[in-house]
C-alpha cells in the first residue's frame, strides 16, 4: 500500500490572515528549535521527548519482542484495564480500524474489552463475561496500564478481574497478565517481585502523549494491528513539524489557527469527524486539548484561567442534532473537519430501487459519493454562514494515517500551549477531586 | 419493583437565587396553563402535544398489538434504519439498559443494530453481517424510521440493506419490514401500496420529541424491553410539570437554572452522567437542546443567534480528560449531574488483595461505594471551585426512571425555549447543508 500524507487545508475557510500566521510562526521560532534539539535524543529527559517514541529503536525492539512472545492463535480477548491517557488512544485506534460491528465480523482477530471507569454494572458484565465466555486461560490477556501504578479505578477493576481469573484458572492466571507502568513505581516493583511481565512508560512522557508507547501499542499489537505502521506514520510527521515554514508544517499552522480564534474569544473547538468510526479519536483528542490547555496559571505564574472546550461531532450523524445550533446559534466555535473519503469502497445503491419515489437522485450512486456530497454540502454551508474551519484530509483510515494524525495533534498541542503561554504537560487541578475522594474512601 | 421518583437537587449548588426562580416561574405562568389545556387532548394539533404520547390509550394499543404480533422467539436482530430524532432515543434507551458488553451477555434477547449515517465501511459491515450472520428471515426485522419518509441517509441505507435481504430471501424479505413515518408521506403511501407494515408518527410531533411514540417504542418492544414502564414513568412526570410551583416541578426549576446562567453569559451546558451506560442519553439530549434552543431569530422575528452548546461528560471516565479544564479553565459551563447509585449491586473488591500495596483503602469495599465516593468527591471539588451545578438523582436505571428522565428533559426544553423567546420545535437552518447536498447529488 502506497504511503499517503495527511494534509491540512485552511486557505479562505479558516479566516485567519497571513499576518497572524506570520506572527504565530515568529512566536514559536525558538520552541521549534528546542524541539529540533530534542529530536532523536532517546534519553526522555523532557516532557517533549514523547516526539521520539516513534524513532526509538531500542524500545521498539522490546515492544515487538513482547508482542511476538505473547501473541498466539488461542488468544481471543485483550482486556485493557486503564483510564484516561492509559486507554483512550488504544480505544480510538481499535475502534477506528475495526468499526461498530467488530464482534460480528472480525472473527479471527482478538477482541478488545475496555475496563476504564469503576461502574458496578459494567464490571458485573465483565465478570459475567469472564466466567461464562472465556473457556481457557490462553484465550485472554489482561493488560493493566497505569503510569503512577496507583490509579484508584484501575486498581479496583484489576483486583476484581484478577480475582475471577484466579478462581477459575488458579495460579496460572498470573501468566495471563501484562503490566504497563513507569519504572520505580510500586506496580513496577510488584511485577518484579511476583515475576509478572511488565512494560515501561518513560517517566517524562505524560499519559495523554503516550499512545505511541507500549501503553497503546502492546495491546493493539496483540490484537493483530500493524503497530510498525503506526510508528512509521508518526515518525514522518515529527520531521515535518520541525519545519519553520507554516505552509510545510501542519501542526504549526493548525495551532496558530486555533490560537488566533481563541484571542478573538472563540473558546469552543469543534472536532468534526466525517467518518463515524473516528468518534473515539475525538475522545482521545478531547483529553489532549482539555488537559493540556486548561490552566489556572500561565508559565509566569499569572492567574489566567485559560482553556478551550473541545466538542466532538460526527458526520453526517450529528448534523441532524447539531447543524441548527452551528448555523443559527452563537459564533463561538472553530471547527476542524477530519475526513477520509476512502474512494476504494465500491458499495453502491441499487440502480433499481425498491422505493424509487423517495430519493430518486441516489439510485445507482456509490455510497462514498453520497457521503462526499453531504460533506461538500456541509462545507459550503459553513462557508456561506461565515463559520471558520480547517480540514484534515486523511485520504484513508489505516495504521499509517492514524499514526500521522495522532503525532500531528500531539505536536500541535505543544505549539498551542506555547502560544497561550501555559504548560502543556501538567494537570495540577485534577488533584482537587482525587483528594476529596480519598478522604471519603478513608472514612468508609 | 417499587416506583421511584427521580429528583432535581440544586439548592446551594446551582448559584441561582430565589428571586430569579420566582421571576422565571412568573414568566412561564401562561405557558404552563397552555400545557394544562393541551394535557390529555389526543388530537395532536400543536407541537407541544408530544406530552400526551404516554397517555394516548388508542395509539398505545396499536403499538402494543404490533409489538406482540411481530415478536417471536426466532427474532435475533432488530435493525433500526434512521438518523437523528429517528434513532437517538432508541439507541440511548437500548444502551442504558443493555450496557457495553451486550453482545456477549444477553444471549436470549434480540440485539439492535443501528444504521444511521451513510458511511461506506459501516454499511459494508452491515452487509457482511446480513450475508454471513443471519441464517433465516425470521431472525431479523428491519425498521425504517423517517418522519418525512425521504431522509437521504435513511433511504440510501434502507435500499442497500433491503437489496441484500431480497437477494437472500426473495419476496418474503418484505415481511421482515416495518416502516415508521407520518401519515400522508410518500413512504406511508408506498407502505399501503406494497402492503408493508407501517406505524404512525403524529404529524405535529417533532423528531426530537418522538422517542415515546412508535419511533422508539416499537423497536425497543421487539427487543424485549418493558415499554409500558417507559410510558408509566413519563406520564407521571407530565403531571408534575403542570405544577406552577418550581419546588414541585423539576422541569420548571431546571429550565430556569439554565436560563439564569445563560443570561450571565454561560453558554455551555455540561451533561455529566456518572453511569457510563447513560452516555448515549447524552447524545439524545444534545439533539434536544441544540436543535430546540439554537435559533437565528426569536419569536418576534428579531435576529438573536441564541444557543447553548451541550457537552456530554461521563464519570469517572472523563474526569481524567476533563477535570483539569473544568477546574482551571474559563467559567463558561453550567453542569447537570445525572446519577443512579444502584445500591443493590453487590460486587465487592476482594478483601485479600493481589497487590495490596497499590490502593489499600479499597480492599473489601463495595464497587458502588467507590463510585459513590468519586461522585461525592467531584461534587465537593465543583463546589469549592465555585462551579455551578444541579443534580438529577435517578436512584436506579430502569425503564421507569428512564421514561421519567426523557419526559422531564423534553418539557424542560419547551420551558427553556419559552424563557429564551425562541421556537422549540422548528429547525429552519438545517436546510442550509441539505440544499447544498441536493445540488451536488443532482450533478453526480
Amino acid at each position: 500500500m502506497a504511503h499517503k500524507d495527511i494534509e491540512l487545508v485552511y486557505q479562505n475557510t479558516a479566516r485567519v490572515g497571513d499576518d497572524e500566521l506570520g506572527a504565530g510562526k515568529e512566536k514559536l521560532r525558538d520552541y521549534i528549535d528546542y524541539l529540533g534539539k530534542i529530536y532523536k535524543s532517546m534519553d526522555y529527559e523532557t516532557p517533549e521527548s514523547s516526539i521520539n517514541l516513534s524513532l526509538d529503536e531500542k524500545s521498539k525492539n522490546v515492544l515487538f519482542d513482547k508482542v511476538k512472545e505473547r501473541r498466539n492463535k488461542e488468544l481471543k480477548y485483550v482486556v485493557v484495564v486503564g483510564i484516561g491517557g492509559s486507554n483512550l488512544g488504544t480505544m480510538a485506534l481499535y475502534r477506528a480500524l475495526r468499526g461498530r460491528l467488530d464482534v460480528f465480523i472480525h472473527e479471527d482477530d482478538p477482541k478488545m474489552i475496555f475496563a476504564d471507569t469503576v461502574s458496578p454494572p459494567l464490571l458485573a458484565q465483565i465478570v459475567d463475561f469472564l466466567n461464562n465466555q472465556v473457556k481457557n486461560p490462553e484465550e485472554i490477556l489482561v493488560n493493566m496500564v497505569s503510569k503512577s501504578g496507583q490509579t484508584t479505578e484501575t486498581v479496583a477493576n484489576f483486583e476484581v478481574i484478577y480475582d475471577v481469573l484466579k478462581k477459575r484458572f488458579g495460579d496460572s492466571a498470573k501468566d495471563r497478565l501484562m503490566f504497563t507502568t513507569a519504572k520505580g513505581t510500586k506496580l513496577w516493583q510488584l511485577a518484579e517481585d511476583k515475576k509478572i511481565d511488565v512494560l515501561e512508560i518513560p517517566q517524562k512522557v505524560s499519559g495523554r502523549y503516550s499512545v505511541l508507547s507500549p501503553v497503546g501499542l502492546f495491546p493493539l499489537g496483540l490484537a493483530n494491528f500493524n503497530i510498525e505502521r503506526f510508528l512509521e506514520g508518526a515518525s514522518e510527521v515529527v520531521q515535518k513539524c520541525l519545519n519553520h515554514d507554516s505552509y510545510q508544517n501542519p501542526a504549526l499552522a493548525s495551532a496558530i489557527l486555533t490560537y488566533s480564534h481563541y484571542k478573538q474569544g472563540i473558546k469552543i473547538y469543534n472536532n468534526f469527524y466525517f467518518n463515524p468510526e473516528l468518534k473515539s479519536l475525538g475522545k482521545w483528542y478531547t483529553q489532549l486539548m482539555a488537559e493540556s490547555i486548561g490552566k489556572e496559571y500561565d508559565l509566569n505564574n499569572q492567574k489566567v484561567n485559560t482553556g478551550i472546550t473541545p466538542i466532538v461531532s460526527i458526520g453526517s450523524t450529528d448534523l441532524h442534532p447539531m447543524a441548527q445550533l452551528f448555523f443559527a446559534g452563537p459564533r463561538d466555535k472553530f471547527t476542524q473537519f477530519v475526513y477520509a473519503s476512502q474512494k476504494d469502497n465500491s458499495l453502491v445503491v441499487p440502480s433499481e430501487l425498491f422505493l424509487p419515489e423517495l430519493a430518486p437522485d441516489i439510485s445507482g450512486k456509490k455510497i462514498v459519493d453520497i457521503t462526499n456530497a453531504i460533506f461538500e454540502g456541509v462545507k459550503i454551508a459553513f462557508y456561506k454562514n461565515g463559520l471558520p474551519y480547517s480540514e484534515i484530509v486523511m485520504h484513508e483510515i489505516t495504521e499509517d494515517t492514524l499514526g500521522q494524525y495522532l503525532q500531528l495533534k500531539m505536536i500541535e498541542t505543544m505549539f498551542l500551549a506555547k502560544l497561550l503561554g501555559v504548560n502543556a504537560f501538567d494537570q495540577p487541578k485534577v488533584e482537587d477531586y482525587k483528594r476529596e475522594t480519598r478522604e471519603i474512601l478513608k472514612k468508609l
